[in-house]
């Protein structure tokens, strides 16, 4: 891969920042010592039919890396990890997709559920009623979760793509106090957001996202 | 793979018949033409810890193949159509695996929402306030995948791997007439179910059911 461009969007509030699936891609990409340049939509553009050239749905991240284009975070990092034997070793090739359609299908979902009631519709009479159930939901399979990682540092033995991909799914119930129920899974977070890639990769997103904040009002 | 064995639920109620994920790894083994046998683990014991072992969140499908258990639909499908050129071209195999997450991550994730408002909750009072928010997000993800579709028989140029995953998340929504609105996709999913593979898959879902179906009360 040469010539890389991330797209992100150009500005979020903050309740989102940090949370965009943009980072993840950074990420994998800081980890794989791989430059990069940073192209930012504005949300407000993202059904534009020039952005649905490079993205189908509109969404980020969009990736262009030898002139053709990737969609789709879990790709996308599954890509870039092939380039690097630190993030996908050869032989652990299908027990780390294992755990990246683990952390995109299995693990996001209740946690995406519960971002979406508490942060996109938090004043709407329905997600007071919902939450209860969803919070228990997310709960559970944490709970799960913590019961996989205990006595471990990583989801295999070594941190790799797959710790991308659900790091970054936990981290949507950060305004929670969720993950912190289970030591095992909070000190996993904590280790994984402490390397520096995850740090310059947050950075950067963070930094669009400055240079493109609407005026105060 | 060698010796498989495919677990799925013993049972599930009606509305659920077709719907379950295992269905995915038989349709794909049954495209790959490989043979399996058929596991039940009733819904009541999936987390026991005799389960768990199999399944670290005591979900379905989990498969045992050559002595090794994987677990994780998407996965799984994608270590069966290693073994079949025909559901994974060896030089398609990024675009491949970036419309095998998109159908899990970005596709199925509304669509199996109006699941869960509707089968899963029908009855709650939140499940009605929230209802009309959430059938627009369903129709602007398929009107998005429609735009794609128009003019092609399959995700890629030949049905694959991918199309097991994007079909099965579209039946998510089978009891609306949501699909049905955009013809394209709709002629998409009729042609992929429409394959002898994937009424096999069926028909061996839906015999552990019938099977393991309570006595009529």
């Amino acid at each position: 891969m040469k010539n890389i461009a991330v797209w992100g969007f150009s500005w979020v509030p903050a309740f989102a920042h940090g949370l965009v699936r943009d980072l993840r891609v950074r990420w994998a990409l800081e980890e794989a010592g791989l430059a990069y340049e940073s192209r930012w939509i504005d949300p407000a553009q993202r059904h534009s039919q020039a952005y649905r050239r490079k993205h189908p749905f509109g969404l980020v991240p969009a990736v262009e890396a030898d002139g053709a284009t990737l969609v789709e975070s879990g790709a996308i990092v599954y890509a870039v990890a092939e380039q690097s034997p630190a993030l996908l070793p050869a032989e652990r090739r299908i027990e780390t997709l294992t755990w990246m359609f683990s952390a995109l299908n299995t693990v996001e979902p209740p946690l995406w559920n519960l971002f979406v009631i508490d942060r996109l519709h938090g004043d709407e009479p329905w997600a007071a009623l919902r939450r209860p159930g969803a919070v228990e939901e997310a709960q559970a399979r944490l709970a799960a979760l913590a019961d996989t990682l205990d006595g471990r540092e990583y989801l295999l033995d070594r941190f790799g793509a797959a710790d991308i991909l659900m790091v970054t799914a936990l981290r949507f119930v950060r305004h929670t106090g969720l993950v912190a129920e289970f030591p095992s899974l909070d000190a996993y977070v904590k280790r994984c957001e402490a390397r520096p890639a995850f740090q310059a990769a947050l950075r950067n997103q963070l930094a669009g996202y400055m240079r493109h904040a609407p005026a105060a009002a």
